[in-house]
């Protein structure tokens, strides 16, 4: 069994990290750390975990050695606390932004700080196991990407990678309240966020630049809040280089995700759901991906959704952590979502 | 043209008062108190109201003079202001929960706090116009009641004051969101209400004391949270003392209401909306107000509904304030609701 | 007092008409028709209207005669009753897309049917009151334009008019369950559509002819369905053709709104409400209209909200009427809009 | 493996099934029977099974011979199945509420049709583990109880086989739009649904048979329709008959249920979250259980929820084959929920 802590256990990627690990064979939670809970039981704070833990949390001073440790703390901070817990783990698995962007320049641009620990951009391996499944086994450190760019990546990686569309895309990012966090701030009012369709970033949302550097592409992307929870989709959009068939992008995404265990291409002629919807994948660490051609104009419209807490964030980096570790990579991650919900 | 301050006037309850002020031919808001915002614009707040006004919000001291203040402050600071701002104005119409029991020690109990301002008490008439009409008709110090508690009146008082029932009945509740206010508390969370039955209070709600007091009943009241905003909605279970039939309760209802600009009775044998829903009398200050009889059991179901933030409180004021000055009782007060919503 | 019919008036956009006819001051509703509910009440279909009005629906048969006549029936239905309408009522407004389009290959492109009045299709005058005010007073055949198309419409042409765009412009509409109308079917289940994010029309969406036609741009419309029920909104991006700032684009936008009724500019630099949004016009007749600027990009985003039962249908179409008859033109739609909701 | 078939599998309750199936690993599913899309794909109609599955719906004709078989029919349609399904399978489980009550009268009275199959009626197992697991090892005719049926028994036996409370109980259920099934009708709607509290059934519930049948009481049951999915909770109300604390009440409950592999007593003093809510329990096959004692008027209150398709469905049908199997009762059930959700 390997030993893991949680920083950051009480929020809602902490508590999804919870549950993830509470059901995983290998897996041992020892430390779920939360600074403002500690010493209150973990199931006080995610009361979907009753009668499979009595852990309480632990402040990071008391929290037990262990092999492996998962940051889901705020973007920020997290930066200043790598040297801390690398000197008590071995592997660091870090949910935040802090290690996503390679160029310290871009990180100041879009998270309006500067960033302290630089010269460790480059030691973390992007989570994105569709890509670098190699590089992250046996990785030590492992930054997994934001939830609506894991979810463009996703949707854009594979026409870029076929050269089939030009350099550029916009992104539409729609998200649940979940991805906001456990914090409580105004625009997360249940009475603000009901029935809502809030554009909280017209242009340049801070995803954007990690889609930028995963395709190679300029992207514009904005984000809306809708009234979801989990749920977080993109609609992306680019222009066709070459005249190619609705049968030619089915190819394409199905020659790059039709081995992988967590992407599912959804793609369909007609029927409720033919394009891929975030509230069927909630608790699952699917990614639906699927397109649509617009012949006529030359443009592709893709269309991934994913739920922002797993795929988005606590189950895509248990599925790192599979990798990493050799271990059948569904381990851990079996639950495929629920319809209707 | 009356002169109106509202205290508190960047919350829900304070928001909804500004949108039937600047919507009254015979009121003019002249003051709309918040300490938080002072200086922010009313329409930042309240954006319903972009483009109706340009005012912004006011502290205490800079508060023009008015003919009436409505206090829509919290519980427990309320009874601190009166002094102060009866100082200022003639007439004062409170909101809060502070002066809608008669007697201290049952405040205290529901309150957990003494009362600091004990004879004030019996000043405030109950702004229950169909009760009280006669007395409002210039009255100087009007509580509005408890949004729960007004609707589970209204269903109920009839039924006692016929002495068609026993004395006790039970409440049980349901409520919005928009009902715990615009500060910002985990329950209050989107990702936490949506899609919620929360038994907040299984005993002893505080509006309990309130359908006490104006029934003369032994109430026990609970209640549940569940996903809409401003709904509010009872069900009333009492005992019938004797043998009636569905047309002796229809024509006590109708006897009691009738005439009543803002309760409507709603009970009928069939359709989608038989009896009382809360979410087609969002915005309106309606009341409505069914009943089903259990005939075998010899029991009588009540059954109300409203919008907790209109006939449960700023709506119900305005109307209070109409019956004062003398004026036509819906004035301002037009809006029927919206189907569907 | 005009005299005034309502063809369809049980379905949701018959019933906003019906409720904005009933307390409208000028306007007399004296047929409500519908097909399946004749001789039913019609506040047993919109439950809102309880105590507004003891009419009940009639058939087309049974109409009374009268001044002007609401189509609010389907598409492809409605071109083969404009003759049997016209011999009984001056002045005919329609709400269905039959006479949308002035071109019948393009609507036999985006309907999928021949349209069988081709020669009535000049006849219409869009109902696009910002534009075509003049036209529209002493018109006896009105169209009114599609909801996503009508926010798109306004969100863009201020900026195609000024020449400050190029040719081509994308639209991601958003739409709440409402605009799917009152029957039943599997995509509106409750069930189904819970926080789902729904793309309907990855490309191609009908209201893209409309957007098209009114502002000569080449558009290319998706439509998602969201969790809301009145609420639509788009999301439009263009490119900008010469060096504009922040600036140019809120005069843009001022310039061509700043004396509309029922057009507002919303685009604040911060703030919870800085971009239009749709939940907050519920029940109004408002288009608030906004912007942001991508300068490094050269691109523009335009977002337009509206309540797709109001200015996107039968508000609109009242709207409309009240400048045919030379009545001021917010008679009757002076509803604000609630917050929160 | 036991081979299975589900009548009625493209339903709410028999996608469930199917999800429940495909994934536990002694069943195989062998015949998702559905007249309406037979020979089209499950996951077509159940989306969150894609990739799981390649099954498609089969007639009741073609099925394939199985061990067991799961009715989720219709009510009133099940009883005259029953004899067809008995040639083909030893083990029947019914989730309709055809062979529920025991007394052929009570089944007319609340169903309103004459029982087809009455001698059948004592032949069912009631498939209520927690009380008749010993008579389900080995059954061969098992009925499924109704949701809030199963949840307000769950609440409410302890009281009553404790002798602690008086002979009759009130149950207030409150049930998420799943409850009504996957048909499509205008109480189903999603603008019809969405923030509503509606009274379908303010008295005589008919799931208020079977409560009585199962705890000897005499129960008055209404029901709400609420805006939620999956959930149901009932909030039930009994005179407690001696004088008794809270923790006596607790005891009863950890000595009834402290065992139970799927009931969980929630019964906190504070807490967001101290009493049992649905929407936690989406998914997974938890009854939670809870109560509080209002001490002053000698009354308890009971609170019990579950997912409607799942502990008050399909999981508990599974559960109940899990037990007649000798199976260990968790057995393709581990799903703990979510949160957020």
């Amino acid at each position: 069994m390997i030993r893991a802590a949680i920083i950051g256990a009480s929020g809602y990627i902490g508590g999804e990290l919870c549950r993830l690990l509470l059901g995983h064979p290998r897996l041992e939670l020892v430390a779920p750390v939360s600074r403002s809970l500690a010493r209150r039981r973990v199931d006080g704070a995610h009361p979907n975990l009753r009668g499979l833990t009595d852990l309480t949390f632990t402040t990071s001073e008391d929290a037990a050695d262990c092999d492996v440790v998962f940051l889901a703390a705020p973007h920020r901070e997290t930066m200043g606390m790598v040297a801390h817990w690398a000197d008590r783990s071995v592997c660091l698995i870090d949910l935040s932004a802090d290690f996503r962007l390679h160029d310290p320049a871009v990180y100041e641009h879009y998270y309006g700080a500067r960033h302290t620990a630089p010269e460790l951009l480059t030691k973390f391996v992007t989570g994105w196991p569709e890509r670098h499944r190699k590089d992250l086994v046996g990785a030590d450190r492992i930054s997994v990407p934001g939830c609506m760019a894991n979810a463009a990546v996703l949707a854009l990686y594979p026409l870029a990678a076929a050269g089939l569309i030009g350099d550029t895309a916009t992104v539409d990012g729609r998200i649940g309240s979940s991805g906001s966090g456990a914090g409580a701030g105004p625009m997360n009012l249940h009475a603000e966020r009901s029935g809502a369709m809030r554009v909280f970033a017209p242009t340049g949302h801070r995803h954007e630049a990690e889609v930028a550097q995963a395709t190679g592409l300029t992207v514009r992307m904005s984000a809306t809040g809708v009234e979801a929870v989990r749920g977080a989709q993109v609609l992306c959009r680019a222009t066709l280089e070459t005249d190619v068939g609705e049968n030619d992008l089915r190819r394409v995404y199905r020659d790059c995700y039709g081995e992988e265990p967590f992407v599912r291409v959804v793609a369909q002629r007609r029927g409720l759901h033919r394009l891929p919807e975030p509230k069927i994948l909630s608790g699952s660490n699917f990614c639906d991906v699927g397109f649509a051609l617009d012949a006529d104009r030359g443009e592709v419209i893709a269309v991934a959704a994913l739920d922002n807490l797993m795929k988005g964030a606590a189950g895509n980096a248990v599925q790192c952590l599979n990798i990493r570790q050799g271990w059948p990579e569904r381990l851990g991650l079996e639950f495929p979502g629920l319809h209707p919900l």
